[in-house]
């Protein structure tokens, strides 16, 4: 079936259309938007939005996520991580089914739907189950098994990647796979140059979290024997796209060096202060022309999926602690949460605008709220003031997943209820 | 009418009764808390609220705020504080009139019930139209008319508030008056000592902004010729309660001496971030026993007065920013946004917690929602991963205001209107 949505005031995200523009359809048909314009005639079987006084805004992409460790959300407080990991993460991750992941990251869809994000970048493993969850709605997933040496099971970690990367690749159009490495204090160079390798034999980004605090960088230094962790991006990734989560210990100096490679960074503002972490330099990275994108991290650490919580943060913290209150446009905030996203997962031919021969993935606002008006600017409305609950209808690849607020075809207390005996039984 | 809440998981704040308790009844009778416990029988004429599986919490405090500022939201980015004040802000104040104060103050209070506040401290001119708003749903308001010396009207500024003060002091049930003074940077000391007389003459608390950016902190040194503007308090304000906005510029030292005043910091870490100030040390002022309550700012810097953000950016900044994920625990960020801002209101006798012989200002939330679920810990939850949205129903001074989430006898879609129209008129 195909979709027009009537009279909505478009925020596209294109580079050609970068102003605001009311009263405009959108006609999606075999998936892609086909026509954006004033006064669209539509085709036969074609299901009509109305969207007079709502704002149509790419869905959101989130580039670094966890999605199976929604059942984790709020067991962190009074721990630090290493308490965290160690008494509480680990030995649960131990006892998880693929059953639990299946549920667990359904969860993480339906939270994900709600908040208007359509695409994800997951790092975990057991990630056939995950694969199945986001196919349930048909959510877009990049989607890895992240690798590292820990137990000494690299090479076991590595085979189980290209199996899945055999299996998965191009095999659903809504799933795309990428190299996962847990991290450089975690995976030794003999590991990194082989998934190096197959990111280049498959022509896949690489997905690897990069100094997330002081701790990790210290133990990037010592593993590797450098001076600074960015000097082994010098050395080894210089031919692969690297998508780089939390960047946050970085030196003006490592900052211009990692300008040079092509990296994107994936920014989890939340659940760099939830951990004590700090907060990356972001504005500077701008500044140097890095592509800079938004990821909520797990449940466990950024608390929820809701990609509006990132914007707000993203924005106020670059403001605040930098003390230039200058400092992130909305407008840029915006696209860090959709095309720049896009451009990490080196989708952003298909997705991340809404633009004429891309893929729908578009979600409806409506800011018509008490903490939303007076609207004195619709870009910094909309990263400020706007939460999760403000998307009225989520559309992916062309299929309606929720439509005022409703998800079809899911029980979400039945989901609830299956998380919460997930994590009841593994806690014990 | 009597009110009878049935099998809610309350949450009551009080000192005696530190945990969450499920499956509680309260029963509310002349405005006032009656009685807490299980299987209570109601009395005739008793409105029944089903509160099962939700959550009843005392209604946020908000010690700060500006209502007649929500038409401001949304105009700051792109702007430093001063270009903001003195190219938008000032302007645009200069041409508001006693109905747009009206009306910018009813917008506030649509938004406080909505995100359950039930009493905010605010400061401004032409209070009486911020009162006469307060009136209009019940809320609970501590108010004043801000004085300084700006124009070299600080003689007349006091005069007003003392009209205020003996118009408004006792004349309404929910609405209590303090001495505001704008601040140190903006007020003489001749001026200061008339107010802190008015404080003791009235007994009431004092207002005031403080040490909210380096630039004010210098300014304060050199009015008054001292090395710390907590000098200023040490010498003048020693027998008067003082409700300090901010406090974001103070040494580990001046923190120390501050805790052997007689003062409350109202935290506002949004605005704080939005106007480039920082942080305030607010872990370290709980340390030192501080009465830290938690405050929106107005929305012009604070976006929203939605305490729930607050509560969020509040912990997540002290844990971040002073990297220690242990920092702030949530049971405390719940304090301070119920019982420690009653206390710093002076209106901790009344309300605050949910205790019988208190005011019924109660709000209920549903936590059945996807970003909440499932529920690692209640504290961290609301904390972190509950929005103004999850509060279904909010009671002050034992009247439902909102039911829900539907506010009875108010047309919001005029009142947004009325605030955009307003905007509208003054930006020209």
């Amino acid at each position: 079936m195909n979709i027009l949505i009537k009279n909505c005031n478009l925020i596209s995200m294109a580079e050609n259309r970068e102003k605001y523009e009311p009263n405009i359809d959108i006609y999606i048909k075999d998936k892609k938007i086909t026509k954006i314009g004033k006064n669209i005639n539509p085709e036969n079987d074609t299901k009509i939005i109305n969207a007079e006084n709502k704002v149509c805004l790419p869905g959101f992409i989130n580039t670094h996520a966890h999605l199976s460790m929604s059942i984790f959300r709020e067991t962190l407080d009074g721990y630090t991580l290493q308490e965290w990991l160690t008494d509480k993460i680990w030995p649960m991750e131990d006892k998880l089914t693929r059953e639990d992941i299946y549920y667990a990251s359904l969860l993480s869809c339906i939270e994900m739907i709600s908040t208007g994000t359509t695409c994800a970048n997951d790092q975990y493993f057991m990630a056939e189950d995950t694969i199945k969850a986001a196919n349930k709605f048909g959510i877009r997933l990049q989607v890895t098994r992240t690798v590292n040496d820990v137990g000494g099971l690299g090479e076991q970690r590595i085979q189980e990647l290209e199996e899945l990367i055999k299996q998965y690749n191009n095999l659903y159009e809504n799933i795309t796979l990428n190299i996962g490495i847990h991290g450089l204090y975690t995976t030794g160079l003999d590991t990194v140059k082989k998934l190096i390798d197959m990111a280049k034999k498959y022509n896949l980004p690489i997905h690897m979290h990069f100094c997330e605090n002081t701790k990790e960088t210290q133990d990037i230094k010592s593993a590797y024997n450098v001076e600074s962790p960015v000097q082994v991006l010098q050395e080894y990734f210089t031919e692969t796209h690297n998508i780089l989560a939390h960047a946050v210990k970085l030196s003006d100096e490592e900052i211009d060096q990692l300008s040079k490679l092509d990296v994107s960074i994936a920014h989890c503002p939340v659940s760099n202060l939830r951990l004590g972490c700090g907060v990356a330099k972001i504005q500077k990275m701008l500044d140097k022309g890095i592509n800079v994108t938004l990821g909520t991290d797990g449940q466990g650490s950024g608390s929820s999926l809701d990609m509006f919580d990132t914007m707000k943060f993203a924005g106020l913290l670059q403001k605040g602690i930098f003390e230039n209150s200058k400092n992130m446009n909305s407008y840029e905030i915006l696209k860090m949460a959709t095309i720049n996203g896009a451009k990490a997962l080196r989708l952003d031919k298909k997705i991340g605008t809404i633009e004429e021969g891309k893929d729908a993935d578009i979600i409806i606002l409506d800011l018509e709220t008490e903490t939303c008006k007076p609207t004195g600017n619709i870009y910094s409305d909309i990263v400020y003031n706007a939460k999760g609950n403000n998307v009225l209808t989520t559309i992916i690849n062309g299929k309606v997943v929720m439509e005022n607020r409703e998800i079809q075809g899911i029980n979400k207390q039945e989901i609830y209820e299956k998380c919460s005996k997930i994590i009841e039984r593994i806690q014990k």
